[in-house]
């Protein structure tokens, strides 16, 4: 069984947080809360997404698994207000989700679990840098490095993070010393990444007032925030686009 | 003759209140004021339209029907900023309708009323079932509506008042209870209608805090609106599509 | 050599009257300054623009010629703020001009000036007719000319300045008296204008609380403004279509 009641902004900032990467998902219930683990269908990304049973005004699982068509719960979300409040209910003999706002029922058909893409399993990396960034910042750097190629490097040089693209013309070059960031513990690092991947993370990270970003030599890119006031974790994981030089 | 003052959000209120169904329409002059009754193209909506001088800060007019392409003059309103008042004078020799705002004046050919849609004859229903609701609230079950289904069926149970859309797998259902309306004259009733035009009207109902809807068993729906401060009154009638079962 | 420090809006409001005419410039430099004439390639259109060294904050320069793609340079200044503050530095050796905001640095190639048209000479002319008004006044009058032409004529006729466009069927007339704009030298005039160049400009224009403009018989059309807070002219030439009657 699952009834939970929440706030509009928090299920739909989670939602979105997963439907970056996957139009579908399987939502794994239990009575701490809900969670999701997903790849993107290039292999190229992973997102983690873990929702506590404390982000809800109220929340009642038992162990389960829901397969959702996240691009039809986004529709059903922009009918909502910011300031309203969710009501989520399994019909488990039907297999539909019923969401409820304010006089207004939405029944939502299932999606069969074994349909939706498995569970990747999440690679434990070394990641040496470690930076804690506003995720504005992210998002600038990403749309001026879209001007001039499909590519971004990241890195940390000495007491420096950079964001870099070289295009066949023009450069876009971003660099924000240590004080410029929230935290940086350096270390050599630096490592490409596709600029879709990027510019789409980069419009969830943009909310974010702390980004953490985990960075190695050519190695995948780790990024968290906390999303749903502090009740949500979410990680990505974007693997890198080896130079060929 | 044809003389009038009126403030532009009333006359831009007015004129799209028509052609969210008609494009090009004939309206009746007379020393009262303005009016025009006319039917979509399809035969399956029909709008009366009536406005009192009182709605004017000035207005003269002997009998007359003047032919007005609604899109071209929608497009003059778009100019007018919503605090303007615009003067209205029909030139009858070059059978042509001055349009001024703000020291500028637009020139429109009129049509010829003989070669636009006669005006349809109004036929008097017996709906039983009288709900008055907020327009929001239409707007926002049309909308959650049409992310299911083509269709939406509008009715009363009981003391209550319910929009509801089925599609192959979703559903939508809106549940009123008489202490969610403004009113609510209860009657068993049920009629299904076309989503296509339930969603442009409810862009013009969505400004209108009562909205007056009749309803009976797979009968037209009739909804009724004050526009212009009051002054003005628009009347929709809209035919059912009867459910095959 | 090239170095300056300029607030983006000034730069912003810069380029873009100049990029209304043209995709790529020769911007000439002094030590007092920049400016720029340019020629639209259809040889309709001429802007001529000048921003003293007093409109940026700092402003270090030695005689030169840079060929600046303005698409592009603008696509750099959108990821500006209003209150940014822009860096400007031109990198003799690589041939390039470095666009700086905070902590983002943009290296953008520049263009061969002998690859960019040649400079037109702007052509001494005697307009009679000498008008001051709101930009905001011809947007609102072009946009209307819009619905009925592709021209609109300009003109003075008593003490009455106009903008008139006629169509097949329908006519704009807007007539502005001396009281109603910021000044008048009134002397009879008239020219017809494409209002393809009109609308273009007028979306600069509209943005100036003052517009000079100069007009004669069937003669071209001058229009002046001030930018970057006064401390930069603008001047833009416009032919004359000749009506063919």
């Amino acid at each position: 069984m699952f009834k939970a009641v929440i706030g509009a902004e928090k299920l739909k900032d989670s939602i979105e947080s997963i439907s970056t990467l996957v139009d579908e998902a399987r939502f794994r219930l239990t009575p701490q809360g809900l969670s999701v683990k997903a790849v993107d269908p290039s292999n190229v990304a992973m997102v983690s997404f873990d929702l506590a049973r404390d982000a809800f005004d109220s929340f009642e699982a038992t162990e389960g698994e829901l397969g959702i068509d996240l691009t039809k719960l986004n529709g059903v979300m922009e009918m909502a207000d910011k300031s309203d409040v969710i009501e989520l209910e399994l019909d488990e003999t039907a297999h539909k989700l019923i969401v409820r706002m304010r006089g207004l029922a939405y029944t939502m058909s299932l999606l069969d679990p074994s349909s939706i893409r498995k569970e990747p399993k999440v690679p434990t990396l070394d990641l040496p840098a470690h930076i804690v960034i506003r995720g504005e910042d992210i998002k600038r750097a990403v749309k001026a490095a879209e001007k001039v190629s499909d590519y971004m490097s990241m890195g940390v040089r000495g007491d420096t993070f950079f964001m870099e693209a070289q295009g066949d013309t023009d450069s876009v070059l971003v660099e924000l010393k240590k004080d410029q960031l929230i935290e940086l513990q350096a270390s050599d690092a630096k490592s490409l990444f596709s600029l879709d991947y990027l510019s789409d993370l980069s419009k969830i990270l943009a909310k974010s007032n702390e980004v953490t970003i985990d960075l190695g030599k050519d190695f995948p890119l780790k990024i968290r925030i906390k999303i749903a006031q502090g009740h949500g974790d979410v990680s990505y994981m974007l693997a890198p686009r080896v130079e060929s030089e």
